[in-house]
């Protein structure tokens, strides 16, 4: 076990921002909940997944939403202890410790506070490690475990309990739901013991994403070597250094969807287009794809190395574009079903960053 | 309290039919559950609500979604008795009746096969002694009781529970969700005590509609002073008699909407148009309200006096259109807010059948 104090939030949000592809909801505001949670219940306890009994009962929380709608409807933040609260009654038992559903974005962050509201552990784990649309798209359905029962709650007092006979149906009935309730909620989803969490989620999340956060931190402050430490930690490499010269969005169906298109900034004849569905998704080089899902696309500014979210895009804004492997975690029979790119709805093959 | 046994279920369906109001579901396919219902468990208990225990638990049951897909979607039968179980594991406690939430529609008869099923007696009350479009459009609401906890489930198994600020806000959660299961689902809502429904329902609705089923069957038999019989006992009148020349249906937003315009026999020049949302909402003739809601407007076929559900209508039919005061029930302050005109979004003042 270790404690995450508040000097160590810094670079966790920075990993986390980068490990939400462009999406997941800007960490910042998550991270002053967080903040807060430590000012009042002081460090919060983080366990990985060996230290707590098999039979320990876990569950995930996450603000469930478009990242477009939660920037302008900050989470008040009782919603998600209401909607763990909501879990327990339903469950009939007690919660020992909360995980991240996805480590990537503002869902990194929020856990920490509300294990820290509860009193109990956050685990360092989760079941993506990077940030995905949709709630179905983790490893723990890959690894036949149910997102049901789960709840969402608002700040208002609503609270919805979910039992579905798969997490697509779930999915598609929570964001039908968020919907209604306008798109930034609180989820509590996914309650599994530990035994079960062992053997489908991926290990050591938070800590991958704080160190990745240090090393890019390390190259913002240009500092000797740093661009290859990161490369290399993270296994990923620089796929397109360019400037936006084409972005369309639009918020449909519950997701914020779009496409930027980026010039090589020598040669015109060479784009990367990208296809964003809350996240950046897919990276096409003239027509050839060159990152896919579940692999993930990481853009930074290109003077600060500052993640830039989809939200933020622009016209005109000179970028860097990486790409990164999925963790190893995906590595099962399935899971191109689950978030390979025709699950996204794209008619192109998985193209493996790393072999 | 009473059985009701096979012979006694053509009035009732028939007296549903007519206080559907034109929506509310064709009953006939809950007919078909209440008889098997019957001949699996025999002949079913009605009681009044003061022949139980003032502490008793009382849930009330129906169908809800738009009334034409619910035809060509026929519940399986199974998710109500399911939806029962789920608001009883979130309530905690049992369910010892249940009620209809309104007499009008296949929601009248619906409740009757789930008593069965559970093998609890159905009360003879209701929250509306009619159909209406929305879940909180009930006296229950009036007087002030929340429809949550209530529950939502499918044909497939699916259950969703909700737990909400306001009935109106319960509505919106049901409906949104109701629209991603398919637009026809079993809900279980206003859960509570036989105190709480001497209060706030409307008494004897099941006997009404039994009794007024069969007076519109006496006259469909063209029986002598039948007409007179039926009018005197639904204190209603004869609002028009003439042949739909328009009709324009639309399935928007979860409901079946429409305006259907009818054309005096005799005289070309009165035409009273009817505006349609799931139910037979506002009368208008020639400019001027003639039945608003909650008061009843009921179309029968002209010659065989059969009621007309909206989904049936079609041009040229020759139709008789009549009005029926509300239940004395629906006579308390803040009745209009719920579901007068503006309710529904309708610019006309209430303009009582009944001074």
């Amino acid at each position: 076990m270790r404690k995450l104090a508040l000097d160590a939030l810094d670079q966790l949000t920075l990993g986390a921002t980068l490990l939400g592809t462009g999406g997941g909801g800007d960490p910042f505001i998550a991270k002053l909940m967080v903040e807060q949670a430590i000012n009042d219940h002081g460090p919060i306890d983080i366990v990985g997944l060996d230290e707590l009994p098999a039979a320990a009962q876990l569950a995930t929380v996450a603000v469930v939403g478009a990242p477009t709608v939660i920037i302008e409807k900050i989470p008040s933040g009782s919603e998600f202890a209401d909607a763990v609260r909501a879990l327990v009654s339903y469950l009939g038992r007690d919660i020992d410790a909360i995980m991240p559903v996805e480590v990537g974005g503002m869902n990194t962050l929020i856990p920490l506070a509300v294990a820290a509201e509860l009193g109990v552990p956050c685990v360092d784990a989760d079941g993506m490690r990077r940030a995905f649309p949709q709630i179905e798209m983790t490893t723990f359905t890959l690894a036949g475990l149910s997102a049901s029962p789960m709840s969402l709650a608002d700040e208002k007092g609503n609270r919805i309990a979910f039992e579905t006979v798969s997490n697509q149906v779930g999915e598609k009935l929570v964001r039908g739901s968020a919907m209604m309730l306008g798109l930034a909620n609180a989820l509590a989803a996914y309650p599994m013991t530990v035994a079960e969490a062992r053997d489908a989620a991926v290990w050591g999340s938070m800590q991958f994403c704080s160190e990745i956060g240090g090393l890019l931190r390390a190259v913002q402050r240009q500092e000797e070597g740093s661009w290859d430490r990161f490369l290399d930690f993270a296994d990923g490499r620089v796929v397109f250094d360019g400037k936006i010269i084409d972005l369309d969005r639009r918020t449909t169906t519950g997701f914020a969807r779009g496409t930027v298109t980026i010039e090589d900034f020598a040669d015109p004849s060479r784009t990367l287009r990208i296809e964003i569905q809350n996240e950046l998704l897919l990276a096409i080089e003239n027509g050839r794809p060159v990152v896919t899902p579940p692999d993930l696309i990481c853009m930074l500014d290109f003077e600060t190395a500052e993640p830039i979210t989809t939200e933020s895009l622009a016209y005109g804004q000179r970028v860097r574009v990486l790409g990164l492997p999925c963790a190893d975690g995906w590595k099962r029979d399935g899971m191109l079903d689950i978030v390979g790119p025709a699950a996204f709805g794209y008619d192109v093959d998985y193209v493996p960053l790393k072999g």
